[in-house]
């Protein structure tokens, strides 16, 4: 599995954190948003890079943030096909994994983030990805879970233009600011379908 | 203000304690959505309300949540101008309407949810509306929070269809139970611009 | 590792999620308070067998809890030797067992107690057991937290009486509530020392 | 009432906001523990000022705390007549005060400590001092928390040496550490009875 890790600006001190825990996965990761020392990118644009991401095939899951997770999970939520949790610890990732079986999560990276905030991290992506997304919980649950998941995956498209013409009308310098960011770019040429 | 309270089924039982913990603030609620003793909304149904309570005016802010708050929090984010945090403490509350000022909230009211369960979602509810929504925080960052938000409700608009056009294409069945269910077609036939 | 597992009253309805979770980590665990049917022992009960448990070395570890945890934990260090924390996730318990090396959990077993709350649990003493007790967390500060841990229990023996003059001053009804509980009795008859 | 804040050497760059958030509570405050530029104490340093604190009468209460708040509530419990809670969020104050109407309480002050630490502070004591401590929850069992609270004191009593043999007893350069730190000794020459 592709993973995209895209952080935004005011949290970015807390990338390599974030990426260290990522790749204790055994995924594949890609760091493509702010380092600790590089971009500074809002989370109106980072939740746009999640969404071209995830629609153009390029990423096959999408972690972001911010300083309480709230402005990335909203901006990602933007697009079609983005189904995005807010995540703070790991029982939270597993319940999201079992029950949403989403693609996006946002993480909590300022409010809450004290000591051992990687240690936290780590927890989360060990039930994040420990059990095949989707099985429900509770289990006598599972059947009315996956027709909710499946109906939310019509409504998404329902609701949103398509993503070509999204890409046409979606701010201009937002836009430009994520197309001309290196790291992403770079990966958008690479692993994205046209 | 109008708050719409839009409860899904898995968590009707708490259905009260919200609506309590609401009325205490003082605004006008609507208690639209399940509750204790009846009502089989899924939130997917709960969230195509949301929608449409805010959409039309009816509300200028709801109120939903589900067993740990995602669900309702993506359903309700497939439609415009729809603006919902995960809230889960009265930190989040605060943070929330100070940085992101938006128009919804999703509450956890299975997980994590026991003793004084109520008792938090009064500390919720006061922090949420203690202060002016927007103002920004860190205060320092108040004026770029500002220019994200802003940008936010224009990526909403060109991201989504217009709203009549996403009634007429989303879902039937889902868009049928929730226009029957009386309680919540009384509030909009009330308090809805068409 | 000899676990005793000793619930009280008001959340024994939990009892059977406890032990599960605990057996779960392959210590040997002895289920000596109050369980889902039986006992009525208040955390003032519990505490002391707590302090009777670990004294005469019948366990090497207490499991305890009581409605928000509080409560067990004043009174399970009221008794020499006993150093036990309050632990309400995974994090908190890899930090306890790294920082404080304590023998002794106090759980929150009504507040914040819902849905999952067994998968809690079993996260719990999955991290609480992890790793070798003691490490120290941030490791730089592992020397100076050896050092506290040892200052820590010679202050316990200096500040408390001889655990036998405890026994003989303690509260008549609670001492002889906890030595006529059977479980209780029988589990300190096996493997407690004289 | 006279609140005693004692922290300790880990996390001393929270003091100012500790002291901040408890001058709101329009209580008097006493800062007689480490601040952000002055004092070394230990946890087990600052348990036994707690101690002291609360045995001369000098202090009707004490804050204090560590990084995870575990290490301070450990050493303070060692301590007759300290009844010290681990306090991380509102909901937790206000329960520990109507449950268990304690003297003492220990914060975790890097452990989670991130964006609005400060805020959630503030929101600590504001349902810590909110209402009559003691008074019970659920209300239902308020008599017999009340029986649990005047038992533990006199366990309290029977567990532990005197308080003056204590200190005749207590590792030395830990007492001496404590006796010579200028602000405690102020506060305790000018509040403690002999």
């Amino acid at each position: 599995m592709r993973i995209a890790l895209i952080n935004e600006v005011s949290s970015r001190d807390k990338n390599p954190l974030v990426l260290e825990a990522l790749k204790a996965t055994g995924n594949e990761i890609f760091n493509v948003g702010c380092t600790a020392d590089e971009g500074a990118l809002t989370y109106i644009q980072t939740g746009l890079m999640a969404g071209i991401a995830l629609n153009t095939g390029a990423a096959d899951f999408v972690v972001g943030g911010c300083g309480t997770g709230q402005g990335f999970l909203m901006s990602a939520m933007q697009y079609p096909g983005v189904f995005c949790g807010l995540i703070q610890d790991s029982l939270d990732a597993w319940l999201f994994s079992q029950i949403n079986g989403g693609n996006c999560i946002s993480l909590a990276l300022n409010k809450g983030f004290g000591w051992a905030g990687d240690v936290n991290l780590k927890y989360i992506f060990e039930k994040l990805f420990l059990d095949p997304p989707g099985r429900g919980y509770p289990l006598h649950r599972a059947e009315s879970q996956q027709a909710s998941r499946n109906l939310l995956a019509g409504i998404s498209r329902d609701t949103h233009r398509d993503f070509i013409d999204i890409l046409s009308r979606v701010d201009r310098a937002t836009l430009e600011t994520v197309m001309n960011y290196k790291p992403f770019k770079e990966f958008i040429d690479s692993y994205g379908k046209a």
